[in-house]
């Protein structure tokens, strides 16, 4: 499909890495093209007969596309569906299918649907990109690298990066080569910065030529690159010839401005409990879903003209992940190379999978899809503003000094208005995803200074220090994620890591998961615990 | 677990590669021991709420176990079972777990319900075999390959192999070392000779340590490796330390010997239409499971004192390849490496895929299941039939003289009884599996004697008329798989292959996907197209 005036994918073929140049179709796929040929009688596939397959009929119960998701379950599904054994006029997606070895390019209706989406919604920048469904990102990560990097190679990393992303590329030898972000993310001047200096700081080394981001809500800090971010990181990229691998699995996931409890009581009705999400002014209920499309920040792809972006999206934040069902879209070259490698190793998401979320889609249809999503963004907004109005029940909350770029520092509560309040953490207000991150500065603690006096390195005390706060936290019975966790890998061998940050450490705060109820006791105990150890 | 009197895995992280023993455990991981301590508020997993997961609720209507698999599609299922959203204590399968992250271990009550039926079935030689499931058996040779090899090395493989095994580590620069293979499978003799002599032959080249077979219904060949020659495969493995790759997808397909039509009937009522499936002497009615499992050769896994077999399992043939769904069974060493190497990229199987096998085996039963997989074997022993009595229809079938290891001949229609009948082809009856395999001698036809005269060499010549009479075959429309399609890869380079055999040529023919009409129509054209070229 081209669309007038949208240039195609230039040739970025000299990215791709040995292994990837050496894969070859399987000359059974040749086979394929004389099976549909009219009157063949094929006795060459090796295809199990469907016959045989024990399932007879599959029957789904799912939610209204503008389901209210904070009604009762039973309200919730009254949209059927079956899948039955064989195709009838009525049933295009049928179990004999689904059951049956399938194309690597995955299920070409269900491939379709997301097409349509993907043009509406992101409007990639170039014509000639394609849809090639993967088994989640976590998998379509380990395919990037393997048709791009080459052992050893050096890699763009933000400065807090996913674990497994780099678990996957550590062992190859490879190496992270962090770039700084803040609550917008990625800075742009940052990246430049190391492109630029590359020869002198990495003498004889060769430039890394892939970028690696989570683009919005990241995953660990929450922060969410702005526009001009993106077109200035893009503009770099196409500057210094480096491919962007964008994982965006909260793309839909991205909300409105946080605002303070008080004050949103007072602008709206002021009369809605903590524990009943709010009604923010751009809510799904008041809008269409090209308002909703309009709200979300343009991804790297639309701004793509020249195939550079491999855009990695996925059900696992909007459906589940446990359909492990997700699509790259990228440029021809690159999907056909994926498509090869995929042909020998997962050769289709599951076909049940694909399947189930095809006719869920398909019954919602293009518009029913974009009411889900916002309907799923608000209800991840409402747990948002819990945890951020639960922050600000259990600490003061003050505006950052100007050497702290984070929205507000968190002080013992009852001190906020004092001019000498001790910051414990700052953090920003995530304005999507499912994390916050708060940056805890120690010189303040006792503890802290006795560490520093009997450590080797301030980074050695800040280290121990970490440790024991959260086997604190822990004893309290609340668990964060160390910040440690996310430390890029800068050499070979997975304990090589970006040196830490003395004097403040990280931890992640998920808001995704636990009640309200659970979220207001963990936040407590969490207070607790600053308490005593800023006593 | 521990069988009394069976030993432990011995030691074989030598055979481990540079890139899995680097893998390390993602730090994650470390959290979830955390997370299950009583009264812990969780805000560390990243998880999202599965109450807004789109699926209410899914049923499913699945055969029974004793099926007449030959019924119409009405009275196959009259199995009904539901998933609900949420655990109940008639429901433990439910879609909040099924559509979350889940463990890479795959589900335990899935796990524990093979890890029974293998221990039952297959009665592991070791105490301390794991069952790990994974998303089908090409993705687990994929992993196997990615914890044992080393670019460039050097592989075992059968003289005819599946091609996406090796599309999978050719472009890695590894090499195929070819075993001859009989229709008993591979020669025990002929692989202790390759080691043996390997020095001589491969002087300074590593000597190969991993040995990738099929030993059941051998994909193309349909060979089934006997007994015997197993122990004495595995005997060679052990004193040359080799780790033997066990692909076993057509295991539950063991066919009882073939017994040409005319004897059939003749012994039995001898009123069956040919398209009606015959019921063997040792067929599922008559027996219980565990006369089926006696039936069945044991598998390399149960011959296994060590832990050097990996046994890739798969319900791809049993109950559907679009599952994506198998496991494997190895020692808790490997188990471990690749798990690690799972966490990274395909994380688990499709939570749907498991959580509708577990449904289905669970409501089955051990003995269900033992009662499923005979009717399934007796389907596909019909199928055997069919084509063995189509080939018998349309060519005459004359023993094999001594220089031909197959069990018979297939010469010109009404010449069987001619002395000098000239053969067509040989082939032997499958004993597993769903393929047939044809062995086609050239040199007594006048075309061949032309292309020999004209080409540089027999094996050029051979390798013209193959692709010509190829294109005849389809022309007619009939479609066989190239023999030349499973030929090993020998050298850096997709396309260095094996040296084809000149004045032979093979073709694989599936029986487990047409119709009986649809094959006879198939195999009387084949006929045809034989009959004109050795004219």
């Amino acid at each position: 499909m081209t669309f007038a005036g949208t240039p195609k994918a230039i040739d970025l073929s000299h990215h791709l890495n040995k292994l990837s140049l050496s894969r070859v179709a399987s000359p059974l796929k040749d086979i394929i093209k004389y099976m549909h040929e009219p009157g063949m009688i094929s006795l060459a596939g090796g295809l199990p007969n469907p016959s045989l397959f024990p399932f007879g009929e599959l029957r789904a119960r799912v939610y209204a596309p503008e389901t209210d998701l904070r009604s009762s379950e039973e309200h919730c599904s009254p949209i059927e569906f079956s899948i039955p054994k064989n195709a009838s006029p009525s049933h295009k997606n049928t179990l004999s299918a689904a059951l049956q070895y399938g194309s690597s390019y995955g299920s070409a209706r269900l491939s379709s649907f997301i097409r349509e989406f993907t043009s509406h919604v992101m409007t990639p920048g170039y014509s000639d990109f394609e849809i090639l469904l993967h088994s989640g990102n976590t998998d379509a990560w380990n395919k990037v690298v393997n048709i791009l990097c080459e052992f050893g190679d050096y890699i763009l990393v933000e400065e807090h990066t996913y674990p497994s992303s780099q678990a996957l590329w550590a062992p190859m030898g490879c190496k992270g080569v962090p770039i700084p972000i803040d609550k917008d993310g990625l800075i742009p001047e940052a990246l430049e910065l190391v492109l630029k200096n590359w020869d002198q700081t990495f003498p004889r080394i060769k430039k890394p030529h892939l970028l690696y981001l989570v683009p919005v809500g990241h995953n660990p800090t929450g922060a969410t690159l702005t526009l001009e971010r993106k077109k200035a990181i893009y503009k770099i990229c196409v500057e210094y010839d480096i491919i962007i691998c964008e994982d965006d699995p909260y793309y839909f996931l991205q909300f409105p401005p946080y605002v303070l409890q008080s004050q949103r009581t007072q602008e709206e009705s002021g009369t809605a409990p903590s524990d009943i999400p709010v009604e923010h002014p751009n809510s799904s209920s008041e809008l269409d879903g090209q308002a909703y499309v309009n709200s979300l920040i343009p991804t790297f792809l639309s701004l793509d003209v020249q195939g550079r972006v491999i855009r990695l999206d996925t059900f696992s934040k909007t459906l589940g992940p446990g359909n492990r069902l997700g699509y790259f879209v990228c440029n021809p070259l690159f999907a056909e190379r994926i498509l090869r490698a995929t042909e020998v190793t997962t050769q289709a998401p599951s076909g049940l999978s694909q399947a189930l979320i095809e006719e869920l889609l398909i019954s919602w249809g293009q518009e029913g899809y974009l009411r889900w999503l916002p309907g799923l963004r608000d209800s991840y907004t409402s747990r948002r503003d819990w945890m951020c109005d639960l922050i600000a029940k259990y600490f003061d909350l003050v505006p950052s000094p100007a050497n702290i770029v984070d929205d507000v520092v968190a002080v013992q509560k009852g001190h906020g208005s004092t001019k000498d309040a001790v910051p414990y953490f700052s953090f920003s207000f995530p304005k999507g995803g499912m994390f916050a991150w708060i940056k805890l500065y120690l010189p303040s603690t006792s503890t802290y200074q006795n560490m520093k006096a009997t450590s080797p390195s301030n980074e050695n005390a800040t280290a121990k220090w970490a440790e024991a706060f959260w086997m604190d936290l822990i004893k309290e019975k609340v668990l964060l994620t160390p910040g440690s966790y996310y430390t890029p890998i800068i050499g070979s061998g997975i304990n090589e890591r970006m040196p830490l940050e003395p004097d403040v450490i990280f931890f992640r705060l998920a808001f995704s998961f636990e009640t309200r109820e659970e979220m207001e006791v963990g936040i407590e105990r969490m207070a607790n615990v600053f308490e005593r150890w800023w006593s």
